[in-house]
């Protein structure tokens, strides 16, 4: 079965197109500036050489018309014809708590995803164009969303619940929900496969650090609590994210710079985190080369980064009575070698020791960073959530034939 | 020295009189509904029956004046004179970064107080209004004021900075500053002594819960973290308070139930907590026996309560590398049995090993509940921040002289 898996945003449409007879990836691109006259279409078939194209693209249902043409385009395609796609997933940033796991597009779950628009009023709507846009591209084609949220549906109460009158999560449903789920779930069952070791048997912390992050503890193979909250503002301090704060300081600032709700929202999510506190960007790249010349705003940014993180590491280790393995993943945690290392040399009291060496080599495989002594293994897993989604699309339309 | 310590509200004041050539009480007591026509003064000699009297207190000198009538009473009184009292110590809850320990009251440091009633709305102006009513009715007595704050002083950057823009910083001295300093410098000291090691190798973290709480990391003797942010309101889920919350949660629900500033401040503060997810109380006696009689909702609360104590324990221990020392004080902290079991056994990764009969001793003095074999000693130790005023007060009237 060839599955197209779609990332809609609002200005922007990824896609990547699966043949799941050996989960090769025949092909993947971005469609950027949607809604502009000079919309951007760049589009990587395997094996060879990338293509760009400049076009008017108003809205996502051109879009995935664009994306279907060089599919099946006779020089840079990989499909013959638009009916070798048999299956499409979505990814859906809020599955609130109606979606525990992925789910057939029908009438009932669009309903479902409108009703959430409220709770990710940025990203679900976006999910929603996407949907319809290949709904009417490719009439009958059997479509999945894969949510977010879904894989931190089995937190327990005393993890999902503020501690806040009940009446607003009886009213509006103020829980935690967390997001990134199908990548902790991708990368926690990795991990165990990696080890040889079952899933059910271990108390995984994985964290997800990129340009958003969040850390999750999974036991027994589900996951008990995650740093994302409501909304993907909680948590780790991020790119432009604030993380966690005093929440007597927003209706203080809100007051006191007279700032609209919308406003506030703006600041924490957009001109906080490490943008705020280095002062010159939101990319990890850029504060460790600022950190490497002696700029004291950009290490001062990566010190409240990696600190935050490993006490939300120590946060968990508690939650679970302990850690057999530590995950990361993402853009940072793939990559940042040094985030590792100083994260990793103050955990030695949980037993962690790492090996620099390992800690230094870049691949695109999973592979542990630490001694053989060490008590808690520390693994790099590159994430793959488009895979996740790919398999979950393929899974749920050949059960629901 | 005879030393008068006062820890003034806006509707309430209570004192302490100490003689410090033996650190012992003499007297202490409460004045409460002031501002009412029926306010009532509680009144404990040492050693002797306690007095009420009700009578119309309008405002803080009136009650101060009351207090100095009772001390020096024939009959109920334990001072000749009102000038046996030789200095006044005050409890002053925000010190902001001015003060980093206890200061003589003059007209800088009133001015510097004042200053600081923006980040501390409800407790500097009562602290104010205790200070003036003591300078006019005991003028030429020397004052002192104690912070909650100054403990925390000791933070680095990375502890104390929100990842939010700097400006905020800059402009309103947003930030951490946390509370209960003076009990969890006092308790971290006092457990020191009690294991008979130096406080300056030992790596504490400090729990005091009670109806507010905080957490504190004590490294080599002083504060490196503390679960308290800007306001009282960040951090464990409190009586009343929600503590730790997505801050998006804040603009959202402002939103929805058309709150103000100090509505949505007053439903956190005062509505959230133990008290909103139990449904009945905010005291911990009273949701241990829901719990023990099969209430869910105290259950959930109870967990809740014991979970995000749990976490913050984790949390610290992370960002110090381990724990020698976990130190529980305050009112739940010094009396609940059942939290202190519930968070130990689940750190027995940390090599907790709580001694379920020494737990369950009750007594006024500090004491170790863990085994012979465990590698962390977890402590009881009674909190005493009136002594710590005392002995603060006292020490730097003397080097003023």
């Amino acid at each position: 079965m060839k599955v197209l898996v779609i990332n809609a945003g609002s200005s922007s449409l990824k896609y990547q197109l699966y043949d799941m007879t050996d989960e090769s990836v025949l092909a993947k691109g971005l469609v950027e500036r949607i809604g502009m006259d000079s919309s951007i279409l760049t589009h990587k078939p395997t094996g060879r050489e990338d293509v760009t194209e400049v076009s008017e693209i108003l809205e996502h249902t051109t879009a995935i018309r664009k994306v279907i043409d060089i599919l099946t385009d006779k020089e840079n395609g990989v499909l013959g014809s638009v009916d070798e796609i048999q299956a499409v997933g979505h990814r859906v940033v809020h599955g609130g708590e109606a979606f525990k796991e992925s789910a057939l597009v029908d009438d009932a779950s669009k309903a479902e995803i409108r009703r959430l628009f409220d709770l990710a009023p940025l990203h679900n709507p976006a999910a929603m164009m996407g949907i319809r846009a290949a709904e009417s591209n490719m009439p009958g084609v059997p479509q999945v969303m894969v949510f977010d949220t879904a894989f931190h549906q089995t937190m327990p109460e005393k993890a999902y619940l503020y501690a806040i009158p009940r009446v607003l999560y009886k009213k509006y449903k103020v829980r935690r929900y967390g997001a990134h789920g199908t990548s902790h779930d991708y990368v926690s069952k990795t991990a165990a496969e990696y080890l040889g070791r079952p899933v059910e048997d271990l108390k995984i912390i994985t964290c997800h650090v990129g340009n958003g992050g969040s850390v999750t503890a999974v036991q027994g193979g589900v996951s008990v609590d995650t740093s994302m909250g409501m909304t993907p503002l909680e948590g780790l301090m991020m790119g432009t994210r604030s993380g966690d704060l005093d929440p007597a300081i927003v209706p203080y600032v809100m007051n006191k710079e007279e700032l609209s709700v919308s406003e506030v929202n703006s600041m924490l999510n957009k001109h906080s985190g490490l943008l705020a506190i280095s002062g010159i960007s939101s990319d990890m790249r850029e504060i460790t080369e600022g950190m490497e010349n002696g700029d004291a705003n950009s290490t001062l940014a990566f010190e409240m980064y990696e600190y935050r993180l490993r006490k939300y590491i120590g946060s968990y280790a508690a939650a679970m009575n302990g850690v057999d393995v530590i995950v990361f993943t993402a853009g940072v945690g793939e990559n940042s070698v040094v985030l590792r290392q100083k994260v990793c040399e103050q955990l030695t009291y949980l037993g962690v020791e790492v090996d620099e060496a390992l800690n230094a080599i870049r691949s695109g495989e999973p592979r542990r960073i630490t001694t053989a002594n060490s008590k808690v293994e520390v693994l790099v897993v590159p994430t793959n959530e488009e895979l996740v989604i790919a398999r979950d699309t393929h899974r749920i339309v050949l059960n629901s034939k």
